[in-house]
């Protein structure tokens, strides 16, 4: 059977000097893995930020410690420049939530729930109303205002696990709670909750933003954990008269300062080209933020450290970027790109870290397909440590602003099969991260970094 | 810079009939992984075996429990012939374990530690005495008898990180806790205490089978929390008087019955010739072996249930092996391969499952390279799910030895970045083996049977 005959053929320059750089980038690269899989700083440091910090809304003082300990560790990891990108945030912040089932046949129990960032409180004597289950904006749609009216509305909508990506199931299923909300008030709903978007069955809630239409009245919105969404479903299908009671009283506050954090090792021979890596410093209140995204911070500072101890002095002005407000409303990456269209500087690289701290995949490139080319030889570089997908793809909401700049988008891509058990929840806490998988995610994009750096995208 | 240019060809056949048997095939590779992804029976059976049946060395009421367990699910999962084969296997039992350090500049403490597999007791008194650190086996033997007499032998040599294959650290640093107490016995040692082999700073112990040299007196031997093997190596860094005490009970009594269990799909076209699938079902009874390896174990009935469910009638008959006492004397391996032999049943292909249960990376392949090159073309239907290393290499203790019969043997590769931090010890539980990274496991598993089954090996 020969479905697929592959020939791969190695075109390596066979003239010495050639074949001589070659062995040297490739040592390079090995010292680069070597020195991420053998030191503890980044791993530490992950557990202070998790653990010792905890959970950072954009607005909180928890953030602003945050600030201060990433600018710091930059400061240790050897970078030259360190600013701040002042901003205005949305100030929301948690407040109560409880939840219970009320039914006449089952009786009544609790269930867990989260209130979901933005979200408008209940007021103290919360809501309670009968339940509508729906599979997802497109099913509330066909239902109606008849059948919503002064209903709560379940958006059950499962994440697919047949899809081959998470980031795909995640996407699909994301809808009804961005947007479900506000689809469900147009029909006159009093409420909705939402199944956690996880592949999980447990009792941790997801929550994540929700962004109301202005044109219809704001209705409190919650995530329920899909253990309880289970147990939910199946009393709908013997009580369709069971009601939900919650009470939340998360709500807006008027606009507070926050920061971008930026740290930088000015490069010897293009000082005004930039290279950049980020994650986002911002992380919902309910877990510790490790997985989403400290790890992705984390990861960025030791890029600095790794060059820093090695003595490698990059070409380009390389920076760890510390984006502010990814979860709710995406101010930093505003004020980043704000930043670069004001000062004019040239960025060649912009690396995203935002897809958690699990064993590296590869990378999604955001270029024109010579570039992708070009970053694809180096992959032989990458093989013997498990790194072998280099593609087309996004980068990620923070770095993707800057496509206008005609910067090269990277998103760091880690395997992603058990994110979201973690992502926004209780669950994404620093036990989760796995040391050495977090450091190989470190050493291949200071790897990358340094190959491109060294020899430019062009 | 062209360091590495690579010309992919897909010498892709064009004739209709190729096409359409390579679109028919990579339809039912995705039906076989959809299944894997949407059903939740083998990581429910892999939470009983894990959390209800729990750690079980091969003579034990455990395993003897797992055995009726599997045989039913294989029986559940469309097994139409199910066996066991009897063996006589020794019977280890664990006892009491502690330990403490004395030291006159320190204090005393209790330390963690856990009994060697075979180990010999301490006697009721347990032992003490005056360490001395090792940097593994070599040291030790520079160090020769003056250094050793009467000393506790502290084997301290770390599992090294900077290697990109966690397998080749952990085979590196095993000789200390394999052969080190006999070879610290020969020069007059009293006990050896082994740093646990993994690459995490905790306090799980990381036990495993020890084996004595039968020319040299049999000393008591342990293995010992990382964190604890730190703390004991800085101690003897102010003070190389310190003691260890430590008492165990662990012992040896009579062999017992024990069994591999064995299900079957008869083939339709090739009854007579067999593909194998196993992992090994006795695991150490300090945790829940659930990576170690319930998982393997788990994912080989899978197969079965998969084919089942799907409708796939399999040519050549499929088996999915559990076998017995891999982790103390590979009985259950000899057993299987005895009956190979005076059976005369050709065995096409050997597959083992006994790396974890992470997100599936590929295949270790140890045959002819022309049977490696037609593997390989399958590898297209793997890349979407991540799956891309198809290569050289070695299979397993357990379906190694059907060598002798010329049968193409793999090793499944899951990402093994992480398995060492559970291998062997109280924290290989269920909890850490994720649903979706398992159920991409027996995916594919399932695919590659699916697969060679269909076209054969030659």
């Amino acid at each position: 059977m020969k479905f697929f005959a592959i020939i791969l053929l190695f075109c390596v320059g066979t003239s010495h000097p050639v074949k001589a750089q070659e062995n040297e980038d490739l040592k390079s690269v090995e010292m680069i893995f070597d020195e991420a899989l053998s030191d503890n700083t980044a791993y530490e440091s992950l557990r202070y930020l998790s653990k010792e910090i905890g959970g950072r809304l954009p607005n909180s003082p928890e953030v602003r410690e945050a600030v201060k300990f990433t600018a710091e560790l930059m400061r240790s990891a050897g970078a030259d420049t360190i600013f701040y990108q002042e901003m205005m945030v949305r100030n929301w912040i948690r407040g109560e939530e409880t939840a219970s089932l009320i039914s006449r046949v089952h009786g009544t129990r609790e269930v867990i729930i989260s209130d979901l960032g933005m979200a408008v409180p209940t007021g103290t004597e919360g809501i309670q109303a009968k339940v509508i289950e729906v599979n997802g904006i497109e099913e509330l749609e066909m239902l109606g205002e008849e059948a919503i009216r002064d209903r709560i509305v379940f958006f059950n909508q499962p994440m697919d696990p047949a899809l081959k990506s998470t980031f795909t199931a995640y996407g699909r299923a994301a809808a009804q709670r961005v947007q479900g909300p506000s689809a469900a008030a147009k029909y006159g709903a009093v409420g909705a909750v939402i199944r956690s978007l996880t592949l999980a069955t447990d009792e941790y809630p997801h929550t994540g933003v929700t962004r109301y239409d202005e044109e219809v009245p704001k209705i409190p919105a919650v995530c329920i954990c899909t253990a309880h969404a289970d147990l939910l479903s199946e009393w709908l299908k013997s009580d369709p008269d069971i009601e939900l009671f919650f009470r939340t009283s998360g709500r807006l506050l008027p606009d507070v300062e926050s920061y971008n954090v930026i740290g930088e090792i000015r490069g010897t021979e293009y000082p005004d080209e930039y290279i950049i890596i980020g994650g986002h410093l911002d992380a919902w209140d309910t877990g510790e933020g490790a997985h989403d995204d400290g790890v992705g911070c984390i990861q960025s500072i030791e890029v600095l450290r790794i060059f820093t101890e090695l003595g490698i002095k990059p070409k380009h002005s390389i920076r760890a970027v510390m984006f502010m407000d990814e979860e709710v409303s995406g101010t930093g990456s505003v004020t980043y790109a704000e930043h670069v269209r004001s000062s004019g500087e040239k960025h060649l690289l912009a690396i995203e870290c935002d897809r958690g701290g699990t064993s590296p995949v590869g990378f999604y490139i955001d270029a024109p397909d010579e570039t992708i080319a070009r970053i694809v030889q180096w992959k032989p570089f990458f093989l013997p440590y498990g790194i072998h997908l280099f593609t087309r793809g996004g980068s990620g909401a923070d770095v993707g602003r800057l496509k206008e700049f005609n910067t090269v988008l990277i998103g760091y891509l880690p395997d992603t099969n058990r994110y979201f058990d973690y992502h926004h929840s209780p669950n994404d806490t620093f036990e989760k991260v796995n040391k050495r998988e977090m450091q190989m995610g470190s050493a291949a994009n200071a790897a990358l970094i340094y190959l491109i750096d060294k020899y430019g995208l062009e």
